[in-house]
């Protein structure tokens, strides 16, 4: 059920079947039916009601005992009807070739195995009848046509569309949007979300004239892959903005008794976002004020603003927040300074934050505004060119003084913002409340975001920055993915060696030849398993390393299984026999050995610059593999320094990216005088490990610690790869 | 002016004097006078004005042309004349020996060279006459008796005392406040702060009945040791919650522009805030949540909460707000989960986050909260130990469903937290807006704070929990300071032999010396002035390192100015050679070198665990010496792996507190099976290093780099102290 479908069906029905309507109020099915009638439904409304030949109608309609009475076509229907019966009606729906279901009764995977066995067969059913199901378990669906749900009230219509994991949530937004300048194109309640999930509404909306902005409020993403190929398209047309909650270890584990759905690690929905495009809102003030900015304010071309205020302290405190959230001050260009300086009173303040000062009467801000965005450039003999206009988006500052006329300041925002800003955005905020809260309400409907304070103005102000750096990125559309030569054969036969072997973790010997497929560069290894053979195996690669070879020891030093610097045979001997009773000694009981591995060591000058690695990937179940760098060595779970990235369509810019996030990266750049490390050669490692684990998904974890990097080339010292059982 | 001193008149004057009093509404001297008779002051008043021969009366007043006319005694005066005589006036008030003088009046240090020898001088006057100055450049003072300001309204009157440093956000609070359920017991607008400051109001109104919360706005605090003693002792006994900005670059020097202040680095201030208590509001909504919150809501016991909801999503997102707070969730015992689990639906959740779900009457809601609290024990037949009851505040959220009441609900939360719950918090979140305005706002306004959404209820509750974690917290004013034995004299002696020398860097055996007086070990070290010299000193020393000594050179291995390992004479006479030969080549032009110094170089064994740490000291302007601690070593710079604290009652459980914020604390614990580093003689040296830097103020920076930290012991290797000039 992936791939672009017309689900325009669930949008525009030209008919609708309510299964379970009832003549009763406080009733489910009564509710349904009077919101289809309040919200001036203009379709077809067939009530269906097992007592349908004694109630003849029911809320004005004919009532049908089962959609297969009804002569006409159905388009779809709306289930609230005990979970039971779900099944058997679902199966005449499909028979009557309704195209949507949207089942708002309630008992199915959210209740357990007998719920989970109940949803799996309403897939089945909906599969074999080609029918699309919203929910079950929701609240239902309000569109522009109808109102399709339980709610209690029916949303104001406009340009937002919204889309919610939580029924509550829904009709709480819905409550709170009552008061709010903005109105919906849609509020879908996605229940358990058997069929219909988020980024099939994400498609469609992408494309639908009516919405401007999608919010989200999401739990879970089952299918991170389908949402990173269609939300990175999606994103390039319309703002996304999700608030995803179970952020937390606690909130994840509340999500998955809640709606019973995997709950990836956040740290792969944060990158998920972030290379698609998403805006992730941090609270559900975020969500709303994201949505509302978007919907009326246009996207700066540039992250160069001003704050224009009447008083200093505000000012500062703006200034602040400004810095916090990495918004970037306008540098005035010298007319424009010198504009300010001439006609604005001796003691305010010029630079930008412009202090316009306590007395500041109304066309004191029209100047200033006028001014910092070059709109009357003929009024004065100065010569304003379009390179000195520096500012690209303002935040109004007022704070209620002796001389201060909010309304009037209001009005003149509402004029210049509307009449000459298309591409410049502005947002207010009028400190205080009772002196303010008309002007304030008066900006806000009219399209100006004006806040009570400074603090969320520089959020949504940050929203619209965010975005327009994203637009302006790459589209993952046209990227070019490196594509290295490889020998997968012998990697699947390893693969499929160790598996015969019945192991799930690779050896030694076994890493080193995978990563020589990929052309990963790895010191010479080979398996001793008797003292002699490590002898021999010495002699052959000179200057040695030995470590235990055991599928249950993980960290090698920690039960003396690794001995380093064996240069003469007669080491290799003893130092076999030792590693192995260290192990035996310090290891967990009935300790598995398969040997000894004695592996090249790194012959490198010690003049040269050497840095410590870790390079590692692990499998998110929503999005795929996770690929990590970061400081290595035997600290390295010590330093934490490690910056991670999805390996989905994962580029060389990508890899330095993440690469630049660590700490480690200043190292690798040559401090002090040394030379810098070998760091297109890690990028390389970064992209080949990427391309592996792509193209064997029976890589389950992957760990390079540490990766010696050099000034010219490195090695990966040490790996681990784990499999999958089958 | 330091000291408590009785500034009551400020709070409760018998009589007021209004110099500049004007009989012409729209002049500020009009709104003074206006505002005191309005806000219905009962002692006595005098407008003075020079025309008072002519207008006889002013606001229903008799006028006078000057204080000295007036035959009765004057407790304060407020100046709303022009700048240029506010001297002459002031005088005049010193001979009348009036006792406060509230200079609203401009012009003065923000002004400039000019303002800043005006205030000056008005400082002198007031000294003179043991006078107290609000302002110059301020809004005036509000107190419960009267509105000595130029506002355009009265606040409420409540037991919040609120201080601020601009006038216009005094302002504009005030506003905000007309709406909300609190009032004020004094709104002080503190301006330049010539002489009375945050500080000095602080302690007054700690020890004021009407003061309940003490809420700040400050853009800097000058006298940093005196906020530190007092400030210390009055949160003890009230919260107080300072939102101070300018804590951004550009933040800074946005304030320093506005009021002329030095503003500190804001990690002085994050530490001085910790330090004594202060709870830091990082916005202006959090200031007013946290002053609402303390006001109405007690303190808990413990950190152990619960979340009681109506809907599952908005659990969830509370629950990450809980994690990102450290909000931590009450663990409910056996028999309270029993109750929960009999007599809730089935589908409800009765593990904490509670989910009473969708269809929850009020009923459900007392249960649950009655349930949790263990309000009504006798009521079921399951014995329920003090014990058993885990809860210590909760978070009760609505989303409008349905079945839900939210005027009933509101009611029986207010019933049973206002009967029951002294000593438990609860704050509320009623999602939406519509359907729970009603209920939200009876709550509110009953001292329960009811908010739209979760976000700000659980930052409120943490501002009480750390408000509770900080009055369990050891007082400062019982502290006993470790006091080392040292050699103060000797340390003096070598400071000035450096200054009559004209150095402000001493040289490497100056401060193994000063260490040596304090206990703190480093290696031996001599400075030789030639090859030959350098021959002898290894001989004595043995096995050493080589170090270029020149002020000009900070980082020594950068120019080639240090070689190790010099363990035979001859090896010494070339080194010291090519160290200076080095020096001349890589270092700064016409570089000053004092010679080479030979230090004994540490002879560990290989064998131990060796860490590298950097310690080092730096003044603050407000707060004094800082230090710091971290990960040392050549790559210090890039780890960025350090943690600071004030010396100022710098106790052994601080330097813990600080080394347990580095990550290096891990390693010196001894990881993977490694020897544990001496953490208590880094202790040591910390707090010795506290010491030495207060004992001598002259040493305005001091850095170890790196301290080699072994399992016994530790050496200070490369010590670098910077002098003051006088």
């Amino acid at each position: 059920m992936t791939g672009k479908e017309d689900i325009s069906f669930f949008f525009n029905p030209k008919s609708i079947a309510i299964i379970g309507a009832s003549p009763t109020p406080g009733k489910v099915g009564y509710n349904v039916l009077n919101n289809i009638t309040d919200s001036g439904y203009s379709g077809r409304v067939y009530p269906i009601n097992p007592k349908a030949d004694t109630l003849k109608e029911i809320g004005g309609y004919k009532a049908f005992k089962n959609v297969l009475e009804v002569s006409e076509s159905i388009d779809i229907a709306i289930f609230v009807i005990p979970g039971k019966i779900v099944l058997s009606v679902a199966e005449e729906c499909g028979q009557k070739k309704i195209k949507g279901l949207i089942v708002i009764t309630a008992g199915f995977k959210e209740i357990g195995v007998e719920g989970v066995k109940r949803e799996n067969e309403l897939i089945q059913i909906a599969q074999k009848y080609n029918m699309r199901i919203i929910g079950p378990n929701c609240l239902g669906f309000i569109g522009l046509n109808y109102n399709g749900s339980f709610a209690s009230d029916t949303p104001k219509k406009g340009n937002i569309a919204m889309i919610s994991q939580s029924g509550a949530f829904l009709t709480a937004f819905m409550d709170y949007s009552m008061e709010q300048p903005y109105g919906f194109s849609c509020n879908i309640s996605l229940g358990n979300k058997a069929d219909m999930d988020s980024v099939d509404f994400i498609e469609y909306l992408v494309d639908d004239p009516d919405t401007k902005v999608i919010l989200c409020y999401l739990e879970s993403i089952e299918n991170g892959r389908k949402f990173l190929e269609v939300v990175s398209k999606a994103t390039r047309k319309k703002p996304i903005i999700i608030l995803k909650s179970g952020v937390s270890e606690a909130g994840a584990r509340a999500a998955s008794s809640h709606t019973g759905a995997l709950v990836g690690s956040d740290i792969a929905y944060e990158l998920a976002f972030e290379k698609c495009g998403v805006l992730r809102a941090q609270s559900i003030e975020d969500l709303f004020d994201y949505g509302e900015i978007f919907l009326c304010q246009p996207i700066p071309h540039e992250n160069a603003f001003a704050i224009i205020t009447n008083a200093g302290g505000p000012g500062i405190v703006a200034t602040d927040h400004f810095e916090r959230e990495k918004i970037k001050f306008a540098r005035f260009s010298e007319p424009i300074l010198h504009l300010l300086r001439e006609k604005l009173p001796p003691e305010a303040a010029i630079f930008n934050p412009v202090d316009l000062i306590g007395d500041a009467p109304p066309d004191r801000y029209r100047f200033a505004i006028e001014t910092i965005f070059g709109l009357k450039r003929g009024k004065y003999d100065i010569i304003i060119n379009d390179d000195d206009i520096t500012t690209h988006g303002a935040l109004i500052l007022m704070s209620p003084q002796a001389q201060t006329h909010p309304d009037d300041v209001a009005s003149l925002i509402l004029e210049l913002s509307s009449s000459y800003l298309a591409d410049k955005p502005i947002v207010c905020a009028f400190l205080g409340e009772k002196s303010v809260k008309k002007a304030r309400q008066f900006l806000k409907q009219n399209g100006v975001p004006c806040y009570s304070f400074p603090e969320r103005a520089a959020r949504s102000l940050k929203a619209l920055i965010n975005r327009s750096e994203y637009l302006n990125s790459k589209s993952l559309k046209g990227i070019e993915l490196p594509k290295f030569d490889v020998n997968k054969e012998r990697v699947k036969e390893i693969i499929n060696n160790a598996r015969d072997d019945g192991r799930t973790v690779l050896l030694s010997h076994e890493t080193s030849a995978i990563f020589e497929c990929y052309g990963i560069k790895s010191p010479k290894s080979r398996l001793a398993k008797t003292p002699r053979k490590a002898m021999e195996i010495q002699r052959e690669l000179g200057k040695s390393v030995m470590k235990i070879v055991s599928p249950q020891i993980i960290h090698k030093t920690d039960v003396g299984g690794l001995i380093l610097n064996i240069e003469k045979q007669e080491q290799a001997f003893e130092a076999y026999i030792q590693i192995v009773d260290n192990s035996k000694r310090f290891g967990p009981q009935n300790v598995k050995i398969y040997g000894v591995e004695v592996q090249e060591m790194i012959d490198f000058n010690q003049e040269k610059k050497i840095n410590e690695l870790i390079i590692g990937m692990s499998r998110d179940a929503q999005f795929g593999p996770l690929i990590m760098i970061g400081s290595g060595g035997i600290y390295a779970n010590f330093l934490k320094d490690v910056a991670f990235a999805l390996s989905y369509k994962f580029t060389r810019e990508d890899a330095m990216e993440m690469l630049q996030k660590t700490k480690i990266f200043s190292l690798l750049q040559g401090v002090r005088g040394e030379s810098p490390s070998d760091i297109e050669a890690i990028l390389d490692v970064l992209l080949k490990l990427s391309q592996l684990v792509n193209e064997f998904p029976e890589i389950m974890e992957l760990d390079i610690n540490p990766l010696l990097s050099f000034t010219k080339s490195y090695s990966a010292v040490d790996i681990k790869i784990t499999i999958s059982r089958e």
